[in-house]
């Protein structure tokens, strides 16, 4: 039991014992919820688990997700992986993980690091279960509530993170952290160039703040890779970096990792203790196995392949069906193509059209840390095959027009009705 | 990427760029850290880290961890329980899991639970990665630093929590939450009364206080089963009940649950999905095959079996090895004896001696929220098997020996030699 972090405790004193019956009230929750609860209770994130839920329903086209193709993962060989585990290790495939993760795969990591340009010892590696969990413990080691972070809003840049305004708020604001998705970012697609990297890196060197880099895509490429992250650029320790197997393998392993310097690792790591203990063992020996018989990059640039293919064909299956005035930029790799709808739509408008033909989508004002545009949306493309990609595109883009259409209609018969009343 | 919880964000406003050569300097990372990173270094979680890390190499006996038997893991069914999953549900076994956890997992659970007398639904489960999240989750929902819970220092109470005097500290303090692990308590072993646990609870809704119950070890009794839980006397749902798959199978599959009223399982699942987004699949899975197979209980009557025989061998060693002034409880079920050593010992005297002869255990003091006693410590008998027990607790014994001996010695010595001179 880990008590220590939050609280203080009562050592038991002397008391007197009343009897009596009693009849018990109910408790009355939402008053002893913290602030944090307080706040998840009026977040947005009941609308999203909902989404997540309708997504699974069978009938239904999801571009809602941001997941792997369900039909990419090999189920033959996570068969024969988990065989050759259990014969060569038995039940330590099952039993404790040490904190950080097992050294193996530390070790791996470290290796795949290297041919990103990212030199880290399996010291400064952290195996987490998703890039979100590494995320969470950076977060509570570095902010408390009310500090401020600098991030992008899923606005749509070209070339990421507009880095040439990042220096007034630096010197304005002193923010704890710079939170950025620069390749192939979630929700946008976009990948921040090169030079922005390199500026935004002087950036937080110059004015001593960390740089949280979150980046489960950048394996995800499509014709080219994309530039290296920014860590690979970061000779003086100030950017902590986090990436995943769910998106490029599979998302139930629950495999991450965080790379930091020596003193964040060893405080993520005593954090990770207090929070779950450890990593699962079995999902961390699937993946050195996978790797060792060559398959983690076998896979990957199978589902390089794939997706290249299905945002091709999202890509042509939007000029074909959108109305004029929407605008997309096609992604160069990961999961994600950002669609801005005409000015005079709101995309929470289209569920109920869409919805009725069994496809969903995510409205981008979910995506906004404050408040967001109406007039855009995040579709996935590396879920569905290409054939419900064209079909659910098809429904999105009628019932646009639909919608586009009888705003006008609505308008113009009011206009013209009420001189005649 | 989900941010809003501990931060405000900004947006980009303009900024001039400045170009130049500058030489990035380190940061120091201990100056940006929060408070409770600041804690979290002062923390001894550091050395039951290595102490954690020591008990995995080979050669060392360790009487310091809390797992099941390595031995006891069936690889054969789990492998053919993989084999089962794979063949009927095939790549959705390692694909996403809804955040709360698949709904066949929480009704296994509800049926389980409800064999133990505490009725839930599936919708009041959600499935943790062990109860360690399950905690973590509900103290980030009630408290906020400063805060006061009640819980037991792990001193040797027969009985459990002394809930005679809980009374007192709920009228004079007002803590946000009751802790207690009441039925084969970590560390001490011991459980508290059907009488205690009943008064407990009408104390906590008379002063609408909610109790964590923390129950990983009820299914592991040794002679009789332990009084019910805590939240089965609870009608009007004031417990929160902690529960894990991690000690009565296997601690790799990290699943483990929560039972709460609605408003606190969905408020915790909403802060899951902020915290690692959902469970391992794969770990479900396996948990559901075993259950269907009926070689979960098969297993847990072979733990409880097994743990009898070696507390029993615990017990007669520490009878045969430790020296007068020893004192200990023997517990009734679960993986710990709690042992109490002369008072003129402190327990962390002993691991330079045993360490030598390759013997750990975890010195009590680490085990109290506050200021612990000194010579107490918690001996594990689930993981070594009857003859390293015996030979561990010899080795621990003769240390034992040797330093009261010296003591007393040391002090002898002085006293002849000092008037002479």
């Amino acid at each position: 039991p880990y008590l220590s972090e939050n609280s203080k405790t009562l050592v038991v004193g002397p008391s007197t014992w009343h009897e009596g019956t009693e009849i018990a009230q109910p408790i009355t929750w939402s008053a002893h919820f913290t602030p944090l609860g307080q706040r998840l209770q009026e977040s947005t994130a009941t609308e999203l688990l909902a989404l997540r839920q309708l997504s699974t329903q069978s009938g239904i086209t999801s571009l809602a997700m941001g997941l792997p193709d369900p039909a990419l993962i090999p189920v033959e060989r996570f068969q024969q992986a988990w065989e050759a585990i259990l014969s060569r290790i038995g039940a330590e495939a099952l039993g404790v993980s040490p904190v950080q993760g097992i050294a193996p795969l530390r070790e791996l990591l470290s290796d795949r690091l290297r041919c990103q340009g990212v030199s880290a010892n399996p010291e400064n590696v952290v195996v987490v279960n998703d890039s979100q969990q590494g995320l969470d413990l950076l977060l509570r080691l570095f902010t408390e509530p009310g500090d401020t972070v600098i991030t992008e809003a899923p606005t749509y840049y070209r070339n990421g993170m507009e880095v040439e305004r990042v220096e007034f708020l630096l010197a304005r604001y002193r923010p704890r952290l710079i939170y950025t998705g620069p390749t192939y970012q979630n929700p946008t697609g976009c990948t921040m160039s090169l030079e922005r990297r390199q500026k935004l890196l002087t950036l937080a060197q110059r004015y001593q703040v960390p740089i949280i880099e979150d980046d489960p895509f950048s394996e995800l490429y499509f014709d080219e890779p994309p530039p290296p992250p920014i860590k690979a650029l970061d000779d003086a320790g100030h950017v902590l970096y986090l990436g995943t197997f769910s998106k490029c393998l599979s998302p139930g392993l629950r495999v991450g990792w965080l790379v930091a310097p020596q003193p964040v690792a060893k405080l993520a790591t005593l954090l990770r203790r207090a929070t779950d203990l450890q990593p699962n063992t079995l999902g961390q020996h699937l993946v050195i196995e996978f790797a060792r018989r060559g398959w983690l990059d076998e896979h990957v640039a199978a589902a390089r392949a794939s997706y290249a293919n299905r945002c091709q064909a999202m890509d042509a299956a939007l000029r074909r069906h959108l109305p004029r005035g929407a605008k997309w930029h096609t992604p160069g790799g990961g999961l994600f193509l950002w669609l801005e709808l005409p000015e005079q739509v709101a995309a929470h408008e289209l569920p109920s059209e869409t919805g009725q033909q069994g496809v969903v989508f995510l409205p981008g004002r979910f995506l906004y840390p404050t408040n967001g545009r109406q007039n855009v949306c995040r579709l996935n493309f590396s879920v569905p095959d290409e054939e419900s990609i064209e079909r659910a595109v098809a429904v999105l883009g009628s019932a646009l027009c639909k919608l586009l259409c009888r705003e006008v209609g609505v308008v113009a018969e009011q206009t013209l009705v009420s001189p005649a009343v």
